[in-house]
């Protein structure tokens, strides 16, 4: 491991899916999912995130994209939170749902936005 | 249909899937599904794990890897049970998931971490 | 907007997922995803499903095929709702699921048994 | 094996894909790949194809729209042709991928449409 | 058709995929493939790319993103195309495709990263 | 960058795909693609396949399973000699692919089916 990878990606990760989440989710790993949690803070966040050329919100941007065609929502919740973190607009993920919806389908498209508006429901009653 | 691969099929299901498992399968089932389930047990589980040249636990270590990328949870967590069963340790599914995450992506291998922790956690409760 | 497109568009979308859930859709819809709400009725309903050469019993089957294999089991249930209400029966519809186990494997139609017999008994208890 | 579903398997393909190049197959079917061989005509061509319920017409429309969502053009020029034998015209074929690329996003419909006039092409020279 | 969506389409379309590329298509269009032109002409591009809300720049990544994963390599070499034409660089895709084999995998960046090689080696020779 | 884990990595990457593949990796690299060379390097051969608890056989039985569903077929054939090179036999192989089928689908397995007579055929050549 390289232990400032690994840090900037611990910090990039708290900062973009929120420190509680984060912590959360190295305080209840295991034997069995540590060396993952590990792995994808170094490599995912690190070393992929934490690379210059792109902005965060840029990046925000391509996750929704592409977790919305990889059909995860569970990911796809915890990254429309963390693109309003880094600055996109509502109105700003309505359009690239819609740009998933002519690219990937409109069953992708339904999907992506019934989960926001689930995101954002939550949101307000905060 | 072929009485004695259906057979084979069976006994094999039985074996990897759990015996309670797969008698409520096929006794719930009804007109609807009865020719899938047969179809299933003859075909899936006769005609392709009933096959010589891979051992049950190889076998089961592809399905791990394949379900993952199909993204199909509830499979996942049923061959997850029998991936145990067939002899794999907590450590060999690790190992499994963490190439499918970076083989198929890290929001494949974060949801199969999930779920597999899923299984362990109701197995611990018993 | 093509007004006419977007008329054929609701009245099929209507006649075929049902009048009270596309009224809900509608009604239901914010600044956030009414512009999706419109998008898929004038162009999905409206100049897909409005165009000639196919019976709607016709474009149901590809749906049910499609959507299985995108696995969007929400879809997949208003989907398969639609099909009773076009005419298939769920003998087509078993059948149609057992060709989607064939080409797109049995982890694809395990799934969509289950979300049809899910959808089946739903309507028995009304 | 079921010999008889083995032998109405290989009927069904002959007539579908044409005998020539099903004895092609199998003639040139080697140690390595004729198991594989007898299964695809047993299990999809004989216990998928042979069932009753729908017509062949209607299972090449299925598989159109399967098979490009599988994005596997090879097999998908196969089938096209093999709609053309089932009596599937050009017209209902432009149809079918029409609803793909709806249902599965432009790039898939912008390939299955690339692909049949491949195959038409072909044909026209002959 | 919504005559003045499909004109803001053809516009666009041939903007950021070229003129001489938008006009081949249409020109060659033929009974079975013309209606599919239009409709991306009008639906892809125009109702969808003609929206205010995202730049192009912005589109073009996303698409990148977007059809690395859908794995349409015919598709996905138009739009690295488009993508220089709408001023991302070469360290901007590059840092797209990285992105990609992180979220979707090693071997989706992988092809993404020979077809964009392929796009540059094309067009060094012009 | 970990140096010892890229230095693991480059080794083994070598020893599985080849030396003089790796090389001429390698060495074509540019500016564009060269930050991605070394990621792979590091994160999918380094830390991925550098860790223990499974056998290279056992990742390579993986690879060729993911691979096929993943539909990368130029990675595929890289992957089936490299199967090879890591002890499976042909006859594994045909295993391998036969659970891809009944997994994921017959023009799944067809497609990874025709890969491998491809690399054997090549291999036979020399």
């Amino acid at each position: 491991m390289d232990q400032q990878t690994y840090e900037t990606g611990l910090k990039i990760r708290s900062e973009v899916l929120g420190k509680e989440y984060v912590e959360n989710s190295m305080k209840s790993a295991d034997d069995f999912n540590k060396p993952f949690q590990e792995f994808v803070t170094e490599y995912c966040w690190g070393a992929g995130w934490g690379r210059p050329g792109l902005s965060r919100k840029e990046r925000s941007m391509l996750n929704l994209a592409m977790i919305s065609i990889l059909n995860r929502p569970h990911e796809l919740k915890l990254h429309i939170r963390g693109a309003l973190t880094n600055g996109l607009t509502k109105d700003q993920i309505r359009e690239i749902f819609m740009q998933v919806a002519i690219y990937a389908g409109v069953p992708a498209g339904v999907d992506a936005f019934r989960q926001a508006r689930e995101v954002f429901a939550d949101q307000a009653k905060k």
